[in-house]
């Protein structure tokens, strides 16, 4: 089952720095990079003591009540998980991830990478990366790097993309991908935490101050616009057109079909034989006066590059594998927050886009395509 | 809101033992209790080397390929993440807790309690027993502890028990409790959890093998009966009676009240005024041939103490805070995790006790009472 995540490698990265000043025993330390290898994914622990004793009693005593998810996360010295379920590793997504501008020593990254060849490969190009990274410069290490191995291929590996969007096929992969989010997230939040970025593999292009922005709203729950650059063939050039169908404000139609459905079935967004009538927040770009800080109140989201307050999360929030209320995954994800008393929100102006050779999720066979100029 | 636990108190103990044997740098020393003040909560990570100085490359390896859910987990080194909500402190609950006779160094505690005054008074009377034993012998030392205070208090607190199970409270009191256990849960799980066991803090009476009785079985969820040692005023004697009404089998008339419920109505169990003739594992006890070993599958479970394969939780399975089917809490858990084809089972001539002065949970004012002898 891919449910079970075996981790068969578990990576942990670290890197010591005792040149620093010593913290105080009863300070914690979270403001600083993980300096021990024994800090976990999520919690930038105490740094030893330079000579590495222990001093009696033996009893740390973390005192946390400055953890905030505020909107100015910075200046709190607020600690950010990004969640990445990865099947293929892309070049691109690293290098815009080196590139947030948030400060690294606050951020911990883990990733959950299917088993089998396609994973192998994957982990060993990421591996290759954060060693890099965390073997260089201060500036740009993260706090902690956890690596999570699936004991389960992939359904997506063994499919090409015409296959892998069939409606028929998708809640059984969606499934899969809740499970495997699921996985990633229950194992690595920690007490610490105070945001989680989900961030879709094939992200490679966003604002270096994506956290900054995202968090500056805030919201429990924020969703930026996904979009994807192809080559347009009537225009003879290349173009970007709308990509994640996920965020949503939903519709009376909507509910009239879910209404209509066996208890297990699930609505899709993007597929003519399923018209919802939903309006699609890939829809609601205003190219005359584009405002990246404009808001819409969602009802689904997508989990492209998706900010949530880790409070959100710690209150049951997850990513349903099976129908709930007829939705899945991160669409079912932000109706189990709204059970929860927490609001979904978008940015239409604001973009994040997605690598122009494939795709590893959404929907791609949108009959409707939005086309616009940046 | 209950929800965010801002973690006022975050203990973290370790005790340090420089004389073992040092590990090697590939193996995963999870068979160690924590050696270090940085270990996570649920992950016993590599020692240090004994001059505390890291070696290049910065990268450590875990292959955790042995993770393992077996029903001989002593054998197999499987680690047990023990989970507990905790309004008050029970001297036996300690008590019970450390005679377990599972091996301590494989077993990380988890403690969430609420703000205020009996929170604090708890805290401080689980930190005094917290030292003491993880400063005592080392064969009782654990292998962490994690103890997180909520920012709110506890709605139970501010009610006398015949007030607190009136049916019109339960909804609001077990959506916190759920919360509170999500919390708990979200936070402390780690990669090397193999089976966590919530354990309510009033249970005060087990069987020292109860971890390995339980586990025995090889079930994804497990839950032994629940009874409660009281005064027997009409045989004027010590006597004990049913408790928890919480594991159950489903029936077709429970069917039909959820059926005919407004969409966020919970189902409880054990008030007249709802009869759900749904079969309850606390009146399934054989007292002419008790056989602790005798199974059977339940469609909902309580927790006042319940073993689940940590693998459940990471597929997703948590304990609702809404109406799931109309369930809610550990009932929804149950729910929840068939939905994700993990299957839940009971032990009903298996017997665990709670405090017998006062009752944190379930329901103590079910009309009908069953009591059996021991």
């Amino acid at each position: 089952m891919l449910a079970t995540v075996l981790a068969v490698g578990f990576l942990y990265f670290f890197f010591s720095s005792p040149d620093d000043a010593p913290a105080s025993k009863q300070t914690l330390a979270s403001k600083d990079p993980a300096s021990n290898v024994l800090s976990p994914p999520s919690l930038p622990f105490l740094k030893s003591k330079p000579d590495g004793k222990q001093t009696a009693p033996p009893v740390v005593h973390y005192h946390l009540n400055n953890l905030t998810t505020s909107s100015t996360p910075v200046e709190n010295r607020e600690t950010v998980l990004i969640l990445t379920p990865l099947a293929k590793f892309y070049p691109g997504y690293w290098d815009n991830l080196m590139k947030l501008s948030y400060p690294h020593d606050l951020i911990s990254l883990g990733f959950i990478i299917p088993k089998g060849k396609e994973g192998n490969l994957a982990t060993a190009a990421l591996q290759e990366q954060v060693a890099k990274a965390q073997g260089g410069s201060k500036k740009h290490r993260f706090a902690s790097v956890t690596i999570l191995r699936q004991d389960t291929e992939s359904p997506l590996t063994s499919q090409d993309e015409s296959e892998r969007h069939k409606l028929s096929n998708q809640k059984e992969r969606r499934a899969a991908m809740s499970k495997a989010r699921n996985s990633l997230l229950f194992t690595t939040l920690g007490p610490t935490t105070s945001w989680v970025l989900w961030l879709d593999a094939d992200i490679i292009e966003t604002p270096a101050t994506l956290i900054q922005d995202l968090a500056s709203h805030n919201k429990p729950i924020i969703v930026p616009n996904c979009y994807q650059r192809y080559y347009n063939g009537e225009k003879k050039s290349m173009d970007v057109r709308a990509y994640d169908f996920n965020s949503w404000i939903d519709s009376e139609k909507a509910h009239q079909l879910a209404a209509a459905m066996g208890k297990d079935d699930i609505l899709l967004e993007g597929y003519a034989e399923m018209p919802t009538y939903r309006m699609l927040m890939a829809y609601m770009v205003d190219m005359q006066k584009l405002d990246p800080a404009r808001e819409v109140e969602l009802d689904g989201v997508g989990g492209t590059a998706l900010l949530v307050k880790a409070e959100v999360h710690r209150d049951g929030a997850m990513f349903p594998p099976f129908a709930f209320y007829h939705l899945i995954e991160t669409e079912g994800f932000a109706k189990m927050a709204a059970r929860l008393g927490w609001k979904s929100w978008g940015l239409p102006d604001y973009f994040v886009s997605l690598n122009p050779q494939e795709s590893e999720h959404c929907v791609t066979n949108h009959a409707q395509v939005y086309h616009y100029n940046e």
